[in-house]
């Protein structure tokens, strides 16, 4: 046997690939090529640093990792797109869409009231996609 | 006995002050406290919403409620007092040290690295005064 | 006379729903509707706290209240339904337009041009429903 | 004497200085003088644009004015000089204690807990300092 | 001829309208019609303060500014029309779309990967729209 | 000599940090010591994606790239230690102060007048460091 094949993905790339599809699935692959025709490197950039270096790294679970993620940009506010991805990307990984709510709701006392509804009107986009067109991740 | 005690809190204030000593310990008094002179009905808020209505929802256990919590100022980074009373409430409520580091660490993905370092900062502060201090809540 | 009608409303819910309609008119009705299927616990919230209990205090006038929302909904800048909310909800309380124009031209100065901009694009666009829509409220 | 002094103030940068006096006091001077070894061209901005432009408008009276100062920097929460020489301006402009703690009280709605907290304690440093120091611009 | 006709502008005005125009071009004019209706006087502050009195300053050269203003207005994320005309104004004050592309990727590491990621898409709509409608600032 | 020492840095590592030293001098590897007891794997995460990666692409200058931070760091408003060794670091790369001045100024437009204000007062602390303790950074 000449090519030692790795089993298991050795390089941050494949890591960082694997642990996008299972966290965010089509929509998060929807946004690497969306970043094609503009700046595919950070598109490479994304898949390496935030996956293949954060995601992967143990010590927090991907759910309680996705409930950070989803607090802190309701809290943010001004990244729509990507907390709704993320908010997607809480149910792919075990949250009930009532813990997500409760996450969102908990951002009125430390982001502001503003903040929380458009959260909640975000999950409710979301949770509405996904009745919709029901997939495999939900 | 004329006075008919409630065996559990009933109201609001009651319900969230139990809450607000359950999570933030002496650091929650503290800030209770502080706020005597300059706006009391503020102190009463602050018992009654964020703890006797928000943190006494179930749907979501307080170990998640902290993540979030801690994220979400990691990423703002304009409330530095209080994310370290919340880093506290985390190691109050079962967070791990390691979990915290990693929740924090992950806010360099979503708000930046200047944000996740001086999240880990604050981290530090809060982590020493607890092995110089220590208390019956670590 | 049967019905023991409470002339004044004694319950922070029923207080806050009467000053919600007082200030927020139609738009803040809407909101609580629109939480309904989400998040109906939350709408209560809104009624309850901001409503029930902020704006029911003594010590500032509503329209200082609603003048210090719009400023700072301008220079946040990440809520732009909401600041569309309150700019009517200024003109519901007594502020003319050129006193909405007037705050929120002033942000330029403590958020930046971008803002006020931002800020003076949604008063324009409430205006003109105003102007389009007339209510008993202009 | 040949040179005919203005009785009134026509230049931009004079009607800045006599508003920044009238508002800000030694506070606004002290602001001014601070920059003048890092850039004092833009202490002549401070007093021609803010000051000479904006804050001498008609339109909207100077309490209202610092009403919404005070209510946009608590809410930004990354400002926290300048909040406290607003807190002192709203004093010196006829705002009361009570109703600068009611704008920031309310900014929990809108920017949430620890935001209006900060400001609650700017507002407690500038009224301690007031009371030490009595100035005639109470 | 009695009317010493100034060969060069002198007043802020004048200057600052000559600088927008060489700048943003149609689209900084388009900014300032968009004010006749709501904020005339707003129109005229944009004119003589950012452009009259900041752009037209020596000591830094109109490449860097706009660097400096896309770099800003990416990491801040809650200005997307503004970005866009800023986008622009990079590409007509010399900057190429591999520099502009690159100051927005940084800004990943300074604010996050989302305020990164929807600068990119920002970029990308500016470029897709020179690339349809050819123009002579491009 | 048996070991062949590569003459250029091959991995992301050996590349930031080196891109770090050139950068940020003895502030940048100040930062990454004062992670070692909290967070070691985030020092390394600092020195492989913004050094080693972003900052070591083609596509912009050096000096662009410092431009670009200063003015974030200075619009956000809420990094303050960040801001000051990326002053430093803009010194490093061959801006002047003079162009560092004017990026903060022109942050006045972008984000207000107080983070331009507290930018400003960065950028004093540092040249007068520069100016007390010589480098040969400087």
């Amino acid at each position: 046997m000449t090519v030692p094949e790795s089993p298991i993905p050795t390089s941050r790339y494949e890591r960082g690939l694997n642990r996008l599809r299972e966290i965010d699935g089509d929509a998060g692959e929807a946004v690497i090529a969306s970043l094609a025709d503009i700046a595919p490197d950070f598109a490479r950039y994304v898949i390496e640093f935030p996956f293949g270096d954060i995601y992967s790294r143990p010590g927090l679970d991907l759910k309680s990792r996705e409930i950070a993620v989803v607090a802190a940009l309701t809290a943010l506010g001004n990244a729509a797109p990507q907390l709704k991805v993320h908010i997607g990307a809480a149910l792919n990984v075990g949250c009930t869409r009532e813990e997500i709510v409760e996450v969102i709701m908990q951002m009125a006392v430390y982001a502001g009231f503003p903040a929380a509804l458009n959260g909640l009107f975000a999950a409710r986009d979301v949770f509405a996609s996904r009745d919709a067109e029901p997939r495999d991740t939900v």
